[in-house]
């Protein structure tokens, strides 16, 4: 049954954080933005999708909704997610292929999941692959600047509510500060806690091809953007010259992106953001070349939707639950059990916003 | 000598064409949209940049510059451009890399250009590179939706106005159709005018290939934009299988994307646009980039900025006349003389915008 796309409502929101989190490329975050989309069909049915940003362009999102994309959508079939995702791809193709759009572009097409899953009855798990209900999870804390024993004080934290996986930032000035926080780390967990570390592009190639040796004692479970997420080749040239395992994706957005970066990069981990990849549709689009290249898929940040995307898959690898805290401003917090991350049961795609919590942040509608 | 960024203002205009223009992937333009960026620094110095869309996305650039960049620019050193280029960069990272971030980093970057070259006296093709100050140019139109009698009324205006290079659009359904048009266009303008098509990527790469060998009999200068900006090695295989020279840049965004094309497309021309690659300082990046690879850098769109880039390089190639008329709102519409564009020699960008022309278009400050 087809429905028309009758109403589109966007809604920026600016959520200050708990304290300023900094990592080594984009500076300090004081608050993260939210842009929210909700959407509703002529028969009445209703979805909201989202999107956010650490604290940049979250204005030209929803202008981009608002001036580009939502008048151009009203009237569409909404069921019809596939051929609104290509839609919208071709017009806004010259000031698209990446960047403000590709943002712009996941919020809409998380609202129509959001509305098909509903209308199917059935939890996002289970459409969008059903391989489980429940995944791999570690705790990524955005930490560069803590000082070390705030540092350790917030892995112990991790640890304590449960997660027996975590990841640190890196990259600073000099490797052998890097190295201090990492042993001081693996002391803390013990050798069967999982360990991951995040550069945020930081590095040169040689410096990270130094770094991965000197991490080679503490069993770094991967070594996430080493380098500009551009430099394909360069993360080859890494993953040649050391043992350590490669990620990244959170700063990829065009499937063609992913592409180059899954041919060339000889990564270990993909991990895509639905937030910035062309929402549901596009990751699950990575997730099949994912499979295609036989590594697994993992996520960045908004963990409350993509602990049902990564369960969903047969390759699934690990989410990861990300500092901006958005599902703290959803009637589901993200459940642990077992020390798995859990996916909602209820149709949709499992997310529903506490208007009312999040209404004092409200920066425009 | 230094002097700090006081005002940033931003003005989004919807100019409306004089007729509905279409190609085979944009659809059509009703209008194209100008955002326009004026920097004050405190010594009284002012320079305007600009960047343009064809009807899209005009909001978020706006939006881009108001609450993300501008803020984050104020105070700063507006005589260290480079600085500043690259700190855009890093501050917008994260909702960046291409798409509506480019456009708004090009309009604050030709605005400081604009400063810097009013401020040495000296016209911007001689603060470029310097080469020379004209350089060889087509006109290009937007007349895929054409009938054959219009596209060919509409080459002979070209050629009355003394251009001696001519593009038109293809990417139809069929191409014998494409064929014809091409045919009936080189039988107009006889063998020594310049004769380039532009497909706007509609094609596959099999579709392009048995294009550019039917192109074969009628001189076909170059190819433009054939298939995706994305697909580099579509663009070699294409190459590979016919002898037509190859030409792209007006989609790709970063110094990245222009690495790859370059390095793997196999182009013969490489056509970035100021407007979108990040103002003069991108442009003249990929120029560089050009030279390393001994391929002649042309340009797209707006003509009365790139008149001064192209004219300025050793290995100029050809400056495209573009279907929006830009320059017709600027006190001084592109010069030809002799068949060549001709270079601005007032001090600053050489493009100064006639506000009162403009100002019925203003759709927001
Ligand atoms: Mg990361
Ligand atoms: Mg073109």
């Amino acid at each position: 049954m087809t429905s028309s796309i009758q109403n589109i409502e966007t809604k920026l929101f600016e959520v200050p954080l708990p304290e300023v989190l900094s990592d080594a490329k984009h500076g300090d975050h004081f608050y993260f933005q939210l842009v929210t989309c909700t959407i509703t069909l002529d028969d009445g049915s209703q979805g909201t999708g989202y999107t956010y940003t650490g604290g940049k362009g979250g204005h030209a999102i929803r202008a981009m909704i608002q001036h580009d994309l939502a008048p151009a959508l009203l009237g569409k079939d909404g069921t019809n997610i596939e051929g609104i995702y290509d839609f919208m791809e071709w017009h806004i193709h010259y000031v698209g292929r990446g960047g403000i759009a590709s943002f712009a572009l996941s919020a809409i097409d998380i609202a129509l999941w959001d509305i098909k899953a509903k209308k199917a009855g059935q939890p996002l798990w289970k459409l969008a692959g059903g391989a489980k209900s429940s995944c791999l999870a570690y705790r990524g804390g955005i930490d560069l600047m803590f000082p070390l024993e705030k540092l350790l004080a917030s892995i112990q934290g991790y640890l304590d509510e449960g997660f027996t996986a975590v990841k640190i930032k890196i990259g600073k000035e000099n490797l052998a500060e890097d190295l201090e926080r990492i042993r001081a780390v693996r002391d803390l967990i013990g050798p069967d806690i999982t360990f991951m570390v995040d550069a945020n592009y930081s590095m040169s190639v040689e410096k990270a091809i130094d770094a991965a040796r000197a991490f080679a004692p503490y069993d770094i479970f991967w070594f996430e953007e080493p380098i500009i997420p551009d430099d394909y080749k360069g993360f080859a040239r890494i993953a040649d010259a050391t043992s350590i395992p490669l990620a990244m994706g959170e700063n990829l957005h065009t499937i063609h992106e992913f592409g180059y970066a899954l041919d060339q990069a000889e990564l270990s981990f993909v991990q895509p953001d639905a937030s910035n990849c062309g929402g549901i549709t596009g990751w699950l689009r990575v997730a099949e070349l994912s499979r295609q290249h036989g590594i697994p898929v993992c996520s960045h940040g908004m963990q409350e939707l993509h602990v049902s995307l990564v369960s969903a898959q047969p390759n699934a690898g690990w989410l990861e639950v990300h500092s901006f805290p958005i599902d703290q401003y959803t009637t589901r917090p993200l459940v642990l059990e077992n020390h798995r991350a859990v996916a909602p049961e209820a149709p949709g795609i499992g997310v529903t916003f506490d208007w009312k919590k999040l209404d004092p942040y409200l920066i425009t509608i």
